[in-house]
């Protein structure tokens, strides 16, 4: 069986040393739960033994029992939440991954997605190693499992030298914790501590819902070992010129966080802000798609001086599945989701922000209903270039046929989506808004300009980009 | 044993005479899901009898699979959602209730609150009526039973003049729908029609949702009698002075609904700009309690030139129960659902603008939360008057003594909750916001004065205003 | 909406200030499980007021969790387990019934059925009564409401004197339980105690398991209040000559009960000892249908000195729904079921004990399934007479057209089930199995002669017993 | 983390090339519950991949929805059912095992246990292999992954040479099944043939169920190889006496199967007689234990000339879990299950018949509920020599500390369960009763003389034989 292509996302939590560690990690994944909606899983070290509890569904309901928090006893805990849309969306596949080698037992938790898996899987095969799941994250610990060095450092070292790809990982054995970020530092990682008690999660939100103090990112290509002594730090891996993704500030990561060094909201705001100035209209109101748009939206009101308002309202109690009526209604998909008010709507001219085009199809049904809704222009203003690649590095983006932008022109797209006009931030923009510090984010799913290549066998990934059907106009 | 308290709110929706009728009146509820998340149910006729499925739970996952709706067979349905707060929250109370009586089979939803009800419900078991909830909603269905009255109208004319409070009800038989609103009109009940289907929904964003077309509000005291011939208006019931809920405005209903003649959204941000006009204060940043406190902010900001932030993020993934660590989190019942924007805040001047202060314990851990996050000041405005009294027609609130303002003056109030200053939109201020072509709205819960007058057993619901505790400061 | 017919069947058990009353009502009920497996209840009286928990589904899964019984405090508490095999299965006609009436509450869990239900129904309606449920038993409770008569006892016997057909009945208000059995003593009831506590129960099995002592059988006609004073008897209905059902001893009650003054278990022995004599023949083996077969084929075996074998396997675990394979498994409706065991059956002779024939369809595959192991021949014995005509007093059996000996004559039936002969138990010899002391057991089963008869409108249930087609011959 | 103790048992199943292999599995592991009631899992194959479904439960719960088996595509398939004492009931532990190597997907199920599990764990991982299960299975498959065979049939044998134990196995890959029995044979496996597709079982009653042909039983030291070619035969493993296990006879298979080259149930039946003629006593009747308890029963009770009756009835309801109520009910453990039949033991004098006793505790209460019942005199005859040696070849029985017999004579068992006599079968006896033509049967829980050695490290469970205290006496 083939390893799945990357259609996933996650969010990790670990906690060392904390009476309550498998409470908070709970607590800490709650905050994480944007990073991954579909399973979770934790496992605690008792100082002796590792103890886990993983399961599909969401993390209020999968931990919504105290009796749970019996069976996860001890003092150190780490934790997963998981996305997947492939089919690959079975229990075996949650994470975190626990299991029995010469050392002992060990679990890890893996946010990313690393390039050259089925190269090496194939190669630990033919050594005689067997695969129980579909994850990438199953070959990080054969390779630990196989390493011959001697220390946990080592192992660990060895084993990430050879994985290429993006990856945060929370290792936890019996009496040790490891926090690794990989050298291009694409996923944020943070570090914290809770009173004497380090904490490491995917974004910094996870530290402020536990009141940990944040202390600082965990560096690109570092190791962190916690131990009953202590933190240590090292920096085991090949050095790279580090490319943290671009997309956590367009969409991915919670405004409240703080990554990369910046404010999440506050970036979002300011690429509003730069929007505005590319692609100022002449327009009575802004308004933004609900919740993610918001900010860039507060931005663009800010520096166009045209009023901001709430002409979408979203409903937040969307379940798993949704029964369809068989009769037609008009941009079903999308008014699950929102509703436009008409009043704020009606005979204005409207500038609607989202953070980018995907497909087109909802684009299309959110520009439709506007109209229905009596505006009388529908301008587009999107807070990032065309999504035109798609990525290989833990974000879930379709395939590149199925990138409207990937083979349409702006003007395409805009006919497409039926708008008045349509501007996309330009990729200067997008840079300046992070901070021009940093130049060096990943930006491939702009460019297709990637930043880790892949094995030989890699090329697969890249010829399935044109292996879908563009969906059909509707 | 004693009719329950009425602490708790509804949403009600109806379609007759179309072939998806509970697969659009599943989707009715969904969009009226914010008007009570606790329950749900529907029945649908299919002309010669009438089939029901209710559940506890929320709307997508009680009717979360097809199989449900071959259950539900027909042409035309109701629905129910419900919130409750006190121990009924068991199925046998779960509506709509379906009963036999002499004339067939009949079923009935019903948003409000009958404040005669203890009193009617021991005449009728003085008559041997036997009851099987605790819902006042069963003595209509008995009053419907015993009336002597030949046409269903004089029978529901009949019942409705016996009971006195705050009513919007829909009533099933295998071959009418029949809508009602109570004199006083306090609960919004709106009619639309889908293709040749009417509809019948609590508020128009039901309607949106299934693309059906707003005809118009039913009014106060209003019954409309749906068969398959058409549908035909009444007047039958006595008249009063209409006293709509200004509470539905305040908090109640979606921002995207039309309710009492009005866009919600827009008297919302009327409010915010009075509520600047009121109480305006020299500060760096406005920001709304979300998602509630969106519109009102907006106002406020629009008003006072003071630009509008979102400091506080929400977390939407919030579960039915949540576990909580023992050990001391700052906040913690609130930090589940908000989370500060540290960047945003620190150094700020901030107004916080939320809807009511009920009990004041959350809106003390919100200021503190933002203080935390390194505001400078903290100025907490209200867009509605001190909530005083409690609700006895549909809305829950807790009792008298609960609510802080109904025994502390503002300042006391705003020393509790930590805040530099607080202001409440005045209640002419609120009237105005509303419009001033209607000033009869019911504004019992800030002013006391109740316009549907309770039974002399009605004083009971009086007494116990005072029986619980204030909450201990923290 | 028309009384659903009697196709139920059902198990009842009480206990009386015992301070673990619904734990061991739990308990009762469980050794009642064979008298009903589809849904069960518990209401419990703290004194002040009454405490449900009904369920659709095994008493050990409704109640295997020890937080259901902090939910039903109180030192009594009546249950009820109910088998229906009609459209009726949901979870509104779950029992014990609890109402709120002028009195205050009352519940009431109910074995048996009502012939006049319908006609009492229609009258309740035309004064205004409404019904929630499709149970006869609801009338009962709306009898009492209706009833003027100021003692409970009176209550009682105004409405049960109204009422006609087959009941035995537990009534639990806050501050006494009331059983009583109806005049022509159908049903089974017996009194226990336990310490000072009184219990009762359908069958005395369910008192041994709590062990509890065996007082007595509660009479026909009888009602037994009890309260903390003690207990009183009354005999406040309408005298009948008693006719207990014989079809308890043939097949329904457990063996280790004590029902109608005799041991069930002795019983069917004497019915397998009496069939012997009455249908002897040459043969090898007797062997049982398991379980309930087993003691009337010790008996046959004893009698005709033929050697008893166990022929037939039974599988235990059988759920409630069962995937069938698409190819034809020869008699797979009863091999999920039974098994039979080659060896044994092998080139023999071979006696099959069963209680009874309905449709034949299963006897049908029984004897081809024996003789496919290998059975030479194959005589099939059944220890009661031709059951001809459906049960209106409290046991599930078909409409008379789907009764195979409705239609057929013995031979008839033979060959449809392809046995080499087929022998019933005589009546006479069923009664003299029983104890010709008691000669006027409802034989209505066997005879057509029913105790009590059908109002006018009872007519309604004759009709339909012509209105189902037989089972096609395979 | 120690591989588990063997506190386990369990039934395989297996049919290639039918078109409905999953469901028909589904039926095969029902007919083999009784082997394990804990767990259970399906792995088909469509030809290309294979596909799992796996829970805890019963198969009748696990499985008793049509959709599952959409998700089992293909015409071949294995099953499981397992049951554990130990804390390894846990999902990751439900067979079969499926997993990716370097030549392709393998599932594979397992009815055994293999005593040097942990010395070959332990030289695996010190190679590299990872666990993820504690399960001594896992060990098969990385035995075979690590392999350097060329073919299936090599790789199984270089892998089955190196394990010692008890093992049934069936393997399925994409296009083969294979059936391998252990050379001892201590457990069951048949080969069956439904048309033209091979099907293998632990026992014959799960081909009896899918009216599958018996063709023979899989020989000690045999694998079996089932392609689209057809079925070949090999004995790739080192020769050893065969042993099958005598305690299958005893009480673990089902009556109704042909195993071991005898049928059960005529097995069981000549160990009663055999009992009878070793330990006759004076007495009114025999009863047995039910259900296993019966054929014993049957054989003593017709050697003895002594009637046999069912004076205990057994409650086929019993849920996973029983709340318990606190107040003393005597014998309560026994009660859930047996209820005597008072006047069948009243004032006799009678014999117990049983299989075997473990703790003793269960056998006290027992008899003392008989004595209770009104018997006269109890005399236990069990049908095996007493039980001092646990199990390591694949049956749940306890540390050896436990058995009762492993430190009490006879006579102090007979007063600790409070019987007037005690008999058990002799080893003799019970061997001839099984048959004398096959004298080398495992015998090891009556001798302690292991057939098969453990290794060094094997003292390990030697060693925690008398790690747990006795029961109390009560």
């Amino acid at each position: 069986m083939k390893l799945q292509r990357p259609e996933e996302e996650c969010g990790i939590f670990g906690i060392f040393n904390h009476p309550e560690a498998s409470n908070l990690t709970y607590l800490g994944l709650y905050a994480l739960q944007h990073r991954g909606q579909e399973s979770c899983g934790i496992v605690s070290s008792d100082g002796s033994s590792l103890h886990a509890h993983k399961s599909m569904g969401l993390v209020a309901d999968v931990f919504g029992n105290q009796e749970i928090f019996k069976s996860l006893p001890g003092k150190s805990a780490i934790g997963h939440v998981r996305y997947s849309t492939t089919g690959s969306s079975v229990i075996k596949n949650v994470q975190p991954i626990m299991v029995d080698y010469s050392r002992g037992s060990i679990a890890v938790a893996h946010n990313g997605n690393i390039v050259n898996a089925q190269i090496i899987k194939d190669e630990l095969e033919a050594y005689g190693s067997i695969f129980q799941t579909t994850m990438d994250t199953e070959i990080i610990v054969h390779l630990l499992a196989t390493s011959k060095a001697n220390s946990l450092l080592d192992r660990i070292s060895d084993s990430l030298n050879r994985i290429k790809g993006a990856y945060c990982l929370l290792f936890l054995t019996e009496t040790r914790m490891v926090a690794v970020r990989d050298p291009n530092g694409f996923r944020p990682l943070c570090l914290g501590k809770l009173g004497s008690s380090y904490v490491v999660a995917s974004e910094s939100c996870a530290l402020d819902l536990i009141d940990a103090e944040f202390i600082r990112e965990i560096e690109p290509g570092e190791a962190i070992i916690i131990t009953n002594e202590g933190m240590t730090s090292y920096f085991p891996l090949q050095k790279a010129n580090p490319t943290p993704c671009i997309f956590e500030f367009v969409y991915f990561a919670r405004p409240d966080s703080y990554i990369f060094g910046k404010n999440v909201y506050q970036v979002r705001k300011e690429m509003g802000r730069q929007l505005a100035r590319e692609h100022q209209v002449d327009a009575d109101i802004v308004i933004p798609i609900p919740d993610s748009g918001v900010p860039s939206a507060l931005g663009y009101a800010e520096e166009s001086g045209i009023p901001f308002e709430l002409g979408l309202i979203r409903n937040h109690y969307v379940g798993r599945t949704f029964i369809e009526p068989q009769q037609a209604i008009r941009h079903f998909g999308v008014k699950i989701k929102l509703n436009p008010v008409r009043e704020v709507l009606k005979d204005k001219r409207v500038v609607v922000i989202d953070d980018s085009i995907v497909r087109g199809t909802t684009s299309r049904k959110i520009v439709k209903m506007i109209r229905n809704a009596g505006a009388k222009e529908v301008h587009v203003r999107i807070s990032s270039p065309p999504t035109s690649y798609p990525c290989y590095y833990g974000i879930d983006t379709p395939n590149r046929k199925e990138l409207i932008s990937s083979s349409h022109t702006i003007d395409e797209i805009r006919k497409y989506i039926t708008a008045d006009t349509l501007g996309y931030l330009s990729e200067d923009g997008l840079i300046s808004s992070v901070g021009t510090e940093n130049t060096s984010y990943c930006r491939a799913c702009f460019t297709g300009s990637y930043p880790v290549k892949f094995p030989k066998l890699g090329i697969a990934p890249q010829l399935d980009l044109f292996e879908k059907e563009l969906p059909e106009y509707e």
